[in-house]
């Protein structure tokens, strides 16, 4: 019987046990991703700047823009890349032209006055029609980084007041 | 002299050698990241949705859309998901509107009508003129995954000419 030796023993065992520890990583990476669920903040974050804190009253929480593409004569269309720590949020506001919201990373939630608080999660798009009060912001656990399309060609957005505790923690 | 069992030996490598094989795929993976390189197909696809498989002569080689938001009547902004196959890339075109695009994934060009071709990569955001012919794709070695921003308010796109395998080839 052939008997082999030591040392080649021990880099079979090693091989095969690196061999399954990182399948098993790579495997669970997947269906975290595949979850919805938020990737570690450095790759996050990659996908668009992540910009300036937004220092206004028109949020509560910590929340950051960078703006893409800005508003000028030809085209009035603006997009900003905004992200919500948990538990960050917009105050109620409209906008004269409207509004689309497109979801990069996280959870988070979004709701027009008089409707239900619908979660938002990476991939979903949102159409908000014009002049219709509306706040999104991150859920209390996740960060949420999302795109919001507008223009300025009717005017500024309008800000209205923050979004009760209760609004925020409603059921859905 | 202390001399530990065969097992324990064979036990303590195999964890070392995982330890290190793990900590050197994750680092490698972060630094394509970094690198703006693509990433597998299966995280690449994951933000918006791929949609279907563009069958019209608008574009050489195999691209899809999904159309994430359509025009209406209160906001005729339109918001397509489009994923290039490495090389595939749109016919020279203009949108009356104007056009925004912004990268998630991978490596492109971009190259208005008498400009040079300019490499576009995660996180890039252009804002194309109303009525300026240019045109967008893939390189000839990544997919490449932009969104499209576009208004139908002041009438559709107009397709114009295949660019050729020199405008394409060409330097930048």
């Amino acid at each position: 019987m052939y008997n082999p030796p030591l040392k080649t023993v021990l880099i079979a065992i090693s091989i095969i046990a690196v061999s399954i520890s990182c399948k098993e990583q790579t495997s669970s990476e997947t269906q975290s991703i595949e979850a919805g669920s938020v990737m570690p903040e450095q790759e996050a974050s990659l996908i668009f700047t992540k910009g300036n804190k937004i220092t206004n009253n028109n949020f509560v929480g910590t929340a950051y823009v960078s703006m893409l593409i800005s508003a000028d004569s030809l085209n009035q269309t603006y997009v900003g890349n905004v992200t919500f720590e948990p538990g960050a949020r917009t105050n109620w506001h409209s906008h004269p032209s409207g509004q689309i919201i497109l979801v990069v990373e996280g959870k988070g939630y979004y709701q027009e006055k008089g409707g239900p608080k619908r979660v938002l999660l990476k991939g979903d798009a949102i159409k908000c029609p014009p002049n219709v009060p509306h706040w999104h912001g991150a859920s209390s656990d996740s960060e949420f980084i999302q795109l919001a399309i507008s223009s300025s060609e009717n005017g500024p957005t309008e800000w209205l007041e923050p979004v009760s505790e209760e609004e925020y923690n409603a059921k859905y």
